[in-house]
């Protein structure tokens, strides 16, 4: 962990006064509305990955489309079409909301149905509008669009999921997508799953993909997958969505066990603000089509963990991408006396607005971890708790380490990605969850009037 | 040497950007700097009562000082005292958090101490330190500044209560304090609690106080109460104080019974951003010097209902200064099956960021408001749920209602309190709590490095 380089943080410090001070000097040149197209491109996190968006590997058995239909975006590709060959296993997780919206307990019902044999399967996406608390009207939506897939590809209703993600209340134009749907079809292909992935982002500033590839018995398994969402999750425009391919031959029931296991320490482990959405969904899907044989024994094994670095890798790029985020941040609980106490200081820390503001200003301000650590309601002994900056020993036997200097704590707060870690010193439990800082931007891009 | 310092320039340039960016965003702040001093006024809540600080009577038996005793604020009142007649009664209501501080701890083993035959009572109380997770060091500060108060006094030990309120973390510089027992017992009056009120803010932007008066047999029986807080409660700064003195004669046991009774409907129904302070006091003195007879009967139902009037009135200047708080909200909801659940949805309203950013940007965003219902894990059925803005029917049956327009939502938003009423349909239990908005201010006030 190298010293700060005070003198790289004084030049970027001076271009930003630099960019503030022409800000100020020119107020047009804030709404760049003259030169730029109707909507300013969105400034791309500073978290985000630095090579942008990955090269993903085919995934036999999977094809891509998507277009632009004007749901409620214009002039961009919102609507999405994946098609899975006969013969695909299918698994899903999905938002506990009990107003949860009408596609979410669709694709619910449908994972609980007997597949017909030799099905094939389609995913369609839209984003711009959620067809969430749209009532009956949102239902008959829902059976439109993924009938009009069924019929196109001739397959059936009950092996054709859908998404929506957008605005809450609003009835989604669901003609505008039944309308595309034959041009959805005709533009199928293997290599645009870059193309799905950008279809279906709303606040999110980098569309987000990962992958992993595992040596089966008799050839390779490939892994691919892409999510959207700034948090977990903003439920105006930044519902959580996330597809997962892969060619292993699985048996569904295995295959659902598997992401069952996977999602608490992945995607359950992400906070942005602490807000469920009303449509966060999770599919995975398994072609089948690797020439490896069956995935059993050591890979299963080997696939489990490929499966659950892919997962864990899309939910950070959804925490990279937290609405206004300028820091990536893990809160990691040891020491708890139960798993549930674990989850609740972890969680307690990670979306307490004072903590994340504390970040976001680059205070290395602990107490505000005791705080956290102290309305969490999980049993905590202020004698017995210690609390890490990095490896940075701030407090132990409560109290402040009496080695610790607050410089020190300054000086980590400044990087963009930190770790903080408390140990309760009360048991074995253990959980560590993911966050971002609270910034201004989050008022900002929260506050906006809905336009 | 003639080396740059880079540090150093990182921390002035660190200053610009800051300064900057508030002239951003409030170009006239800038000018006010050269008529101010060194640091600036906070500015005064919008949402502040009209009349400034309420005339309180005189509680007989009750005595008031303050004194600046430079703990970590210079220049301005920072500890208070209160002297209590033999006689008094005392009750309290304190924080949960398991790291809770000293002087909470030492007030609730008091409050369950048998109290000496006729003895006095006192409260001292200090801002800019809240000697939270202080360790041992921390404890000797309370025995040494409550024994201070005794000696002077000529009191039991065990009948000095305390509050700190400030930073966490830092050892309390306790000297300072007990080098000013003599002053503060000196300058004891009846009518200083103006000045108790102030010497406790730290964030607050104006001192809370409220009073009633109930007609006993035989006398007026009086209320008087001030508090401090800006939340339930930020932890750092904005711990929430609260002490009630009244001159009626009402026993021990009676007293805190009416006071826990009455605590969940008034400040345990208060968030300004969910976080709850390891210091968190409210204190009820009765000093019994009332010339009506013992409070029972009817004049204990009238006393109890001033009492939580005057509870109430202070709970909501608290909301009205929270943190950046622009609107004062009141989530009041109805038709829940178990008072859990009403309790469960009106929180999750309450503190939903996405919610309060919502109503910052005067948006009536009610899909945010239907997802908060959603995730907040009670019973809520989409089709029977509806939701109002004040009057305006907003959403109900599923969807929004087809009368509501976006228009008159919208000026509804324009006003500086709010209700946003949620009916569950389900069940007859209900619960009301206030909240305010999430502004950039409230960012500000607390990722500024502490300082």
């Amino acid at each position: 962990m190298g010293k700060t380089d005070w003198k790289a943080e004084a030049k970027a410090l001076k271009k930003k006064v630099k960019a503030l001070k022409s800000r100020l000097e020119d107020p047009a040149a804030d709404d760049q509305s003259a030169a730029k197209p109707a909507k300013a491109a969105k400034p791309v996190s500073p978290l985000a990955p630095k090579d942008g968006f990955p090269k993903l590997p085919l995934i036999k058995g999977v094809e891509f489309s998507a277009v632009e239909a004007g749901v409620r975006y214009q002039n961009r590709k919102d609507v999405m079409l994946v098609r899975l060959a006969p013969g695909t296993a299918m698994a899903g997780v999905f938002t506990r909301s009990s107003t949860r919206s009408g596609c979410v307990r669709d694709c619910q019902t449908k994972l609980a149905t007997r597949v017909p044999a030799g099905a094939g399967a389609a995913i369609i996406v839209n984003s711009g509008n959620s067809n969430a608390f749209t009532g009956k009207v949102g239902d008959e939506a829902v059976a439109a669009v993924t009938g009009g897939v069924a019929e196109a590809l001739g397959i059936p209703a009950s092996r054709v999921f859908s998404s929506s993600t957008g605005v809450i209340g609003e009835p989604l134009p669901y003609e505008r997508i039944t309308a595309k749907i034959p041009a959805l079809v005709a533009d199928l292909r293997e290599d645009a799953i870059d193309m799905a992935a950008l279809a279906m982002m709303t606040t999110d500033t980098f569309p987000k993909g990962a992958a992993a590839t595992v040596q089966g018995e008799g050839g390779p398994i490939h892994i691919a997958g892409i999510a959207k969402g700034s948090g977990m999750i903003a439920p105006d425009m930044a519902t959580m969505l996330v597809y997962i391919f892969t060619d292993a031959k699985i048996a569904p029931v295995a295959l659902q066990k598997m992401l069952s296991r996977n999602v608490d320490a992945t995607f359950n482990s992400i906070t942005v603000d602490s807000d469920t959405s009303t449509s966060d969904t999770l599919l995975l899907a398994a072609t089948g089509q690797s020439p490896a044989a069956e995935v059993k024994g050591a890979v299963a094994k080997a696939f489990e963990t490929a499966l659950h670095g892919v997962m864990r890798d899309l939910a950070l790029q959804v925490i990279r991408d937290g609405e206004g985020a300028t820091k990536l941040v893990e809160i990691r609980v040891t020491g708890a006396e139960t798993d549930t106490d674990a989850a609740r200081v972890a969680f307690s820390i990670a979306n307490s607005p004072l903590v994340k503001t504390a970040i976001a200003g680059q205070d290395p301000n602990w107490g505000r971890i005791v705080a956290a650590i102290g309305k969490s309601g999980a049993n905590a002994d202020r004698d017995r708790l210690s609390i890490r900056f990095g490896d940075i020993l701030v407090a132990e036997k409560g109290w402040r380490n009496p080695k610790y200097r607050e410089e020190d704590g300054a000086n980590y707060m400044l990087q963009d990605e930190l770790v903080i870690a408390v140990d309760l010193g009360l048991g074995r439990a253990k959980r560590s969850v993911w966050t971002c800082d609270l910034t201004n931007r989050y008022i900002e891009i929260n506050a906006d009037y809905r336009s």
